[in-house]
């Protein structure tokens, strides 16, 4: 079991009435206790948490007036990871995937799997199904995509990542699932606070559903699923922004800290806290 | 209530083993009730039926051997629509959509609705808000698409069908979820089988969320609420197409029928089966 | 004849030694004139004018060293264009187009009309062919695209823009375009300074091959065949950009005046400067 | 010097008053002369020969009347490429890229070289500039891409071929041609007809700009430049398809052959017969 200790801090100049969802809380799953939690909001702002798919993602829901808000969120997260032999770790077959992992081999807004079958074959047709498989796509895309601060955007989609070979994290988490559904490998991408993000962000990586279960993969290799606390899922990045609004205001200061309450424990060779 | 009465029949030629998860079973919601339901397959074939989101779509899944397949569905079907008065659905606000309903404001594979943002809100900004704008945007599409088999395929999205200005059902209901979408109304795609499809074959459409609830719209024109017996939803049609297979088999039969029991009810302003 | 009274000035703070080619200097042709024309080029900048397509097309063409560079064009520019009666400019038919003229048909990177087949002809089939088919489509981009600066970069093709509704002048430019090929009207890109453009700036309009010709239309609307002095042309703005540099230069300051000399003539009904 | 004997015979079922553009002749240029020609047109339909670019590309247009239309080209065609060095052969500084070269470094529509810089740069940013990074490149393509008839289609670029790692000649070609462009080397489209093409069909190719000459390459690695006879050129495929038509007509019959005359020359390592 690991502890980790999360704040983030978000301060916006609101110039007229918005409403915001925020995916910042850490998650309640089965693997992931979280204690000791606070949500500070600056003024008289009225919020409710949102549990969706039974805590597994929180949404903090807000409407303020003009002016500014400022939030701040602490947590204690208790990360006990399941972990298992990659070797024992099979992809499923199509006829042994639950009907509510099915929509995770479908094509998605930045997941264009549908285009990428050929590329995918060509690079991963020949390798062993498993595990391995996809550790082999992580750690292709972490050493084919350049990590690059604002080279992508909110409109860009794996293919578009591929074809400029550059991208932030979500980028590299997208072009990860891409490939994984291509091949038939349910894939999702997951938020979550990361111990070594560089610079401390929120952060964006994946999970694969093989053996039966959802295992964790970083393909920016800056974390190791002992030292990430999740927040929400979906089936990219769309699903899980930190922040959502509608109105208009401007996000003035992001800061975010992870860190191991005690001495880490070893790297479990696969891990799943879904 | 309107009672209808569906038979599907599909037959392939599968030259390797391969894995089906059919959408061709009517829904069990509270406003559908399905009675005399048979499915028959040819030959020993093992199937199983995978309910899934509480039965509002029904997976039928089997893995065939080579040889033929054969399959053929058959239901009664009573539809009871809720139905409502145009002038009381609103649009919900940003705050007011739940956390589950959330999903269906993003974008997705095939409905592209963060790149519509200026064309929507140019054709459809000015409509007043609510189940006659949502009308409007189901209008305008059919209106401005035409409808031609083979014009499209399955990688074409609803930006793809919006310049070629031509496409077969799941495009309308495509262009319409995304249009929706972009001016902030939650959308999603809805298949099932429908009076009046010409060819008749199964049929896709769309609901949004309007005044708390899901209500059915059909941009095609080509058939009406009472009219419609749903099978399953989603995002996009990725997610409700009437059958996806692994392994390697041609369809070389399809052939659906949909026809009403008795006098169809007269048509309802708005209504909704979700 | 109209007499133009141009100047453009440009300053780059340049980093590293930096080749720059510049479409900048106003086209000879038989219909523009060219009287007082200087170049200014600060320091001890050695440059070259390279003439293209017997000089309608003029680069100016330099490799400046790290520092300041200052450049400023003046020209006097009589224009005046052969006019023509509309109702007499005929669409050619395809075996009337010429070799040269052919590639005009073809889609280019930002024009990319073989995917606009349908949506041109759902809008214009059924217009007459010839110059009001023409004016047609330069009308409806004028009224169907916003003018928005920043709303658009280089990356952007006349898809994007339909899809989106908003541009500056090369996409109303390129929309026009490649409308016009859609429906088997050769038609180019012009850069050029133009009378009336606001913010001032350069401006970039299209000509298209009618009646034997090149004829001159400008979608946005700001300025007139009588107040548009050429520069370049080619395919697309990628042919005529006002500036192409490999190496490493800021543009810190843009500053172009365009003014007739004397009193306008009357506005030809149809305008050729090519 | 080699000696090629082309034939090629395509036939037409015309439903409706067609107009064709053929390119099928071979190019006269200072390295092939062209001998023996034959252009054989069943029954009693005019023709013209229309030569573009100082002949370099020849044109042969036509407008049918609804029936049969038959037409046989043959031709021997001596190739004495130019040969160089590849040690000689540096890339041009922009500054030294004439201005009639120059468009060959835009961005074309099936050569999005624009969106290819990062790409590009990562794979052969480090190659030393000259021949070597241009054949790189060509061998890159043949390595990576997959020959697969029907594959793509007349609308399918460069960025898609790269996606989906399959294609044919002409999608060989623009992968290559974009990747030089987007490093700064000038590079076109070249069609003609090859010896060892399998199946035997028209062909298409690339000329990079090196050295202050055109040299070719063939990136699907089935043919040598002493094989090689060139009919027409462009900015890419769309520029130089072997026949464009206006009307309704269907390609019944098309079958090519190439042959030496004699025992062909040793392949030069660098050749150019632009």
């Amino acid at each position: 079991m690991n502890q980790l200790q999360l704040t983030s801090h978000l301060r916006y100049e609101v110039s007229e009435r918005t409403s915001f969802a925020f995916s910042i809380v850490a998650a309640r799953t089965p693997h992931q206790t979280v204690s000791h939690e606070g949500i500070e909001i600056a003024g008289d702002v009225p919020w409710t948490l949102e549990p969706y798919d039974a805590g597994s993602h929180q949404l903090l829901r807000l409407t303020a007036e003009p002016g500014e808000l400022d939030i701040s969120y602490t947590a204690s997260v208790a990360v006990d990871a399941s972990s298992a032999e990659p070797d024992e770790l099979d992809e499923a077959t199509f006829d042994d995937v639950p009907a509510n992992v099915l929509p995770y081999l479908n094509p998605s807004r930045y997941c264009e799997s549908d285009r990428l079958g050929g590329f995918a074959f060509r690079l991963f047709g020949e390798t062993p199904a498993g595990f391995e498989r996809v550790r082999a796509i992580s750690d292709w895309v972490h050493a084919n995509i350049v990590y690059e601060a604002g080279s992508t955007d909110g409109s860009s989609s794996a293919t578009d990542v591929l074809l400029q070979r550059a991208g932030v994290c979500r980028d590299f988490a997208h072009v990860a699932i891409t490939l994984c559904r291509a091949i038939g490998v349910p894939a999702r991408y997951v938020s979550g606070y990361g111990v070594g993000v560089d610079p401390q962000d929120f952060h964006g990586f994946f999970e694969a559903y093989i053996g039966g279960d959802w295992y964790l993969f970083d393909p920016t290799g800056m974390t190791k699923a002992n030292a990430l606390a999740r927040i929400g899922y979906g089936r990219d990045a769309a699903d899980a922004p930190f922040a959502t609004l509608v109105g208009h205001a401007d996000l003035v200061d992001k800061s975010i800290t992870v860190a191991h309450v005690d001495v880490p424990e070893a790297e479990p060779a696969a891990a799943s806290t879904a």
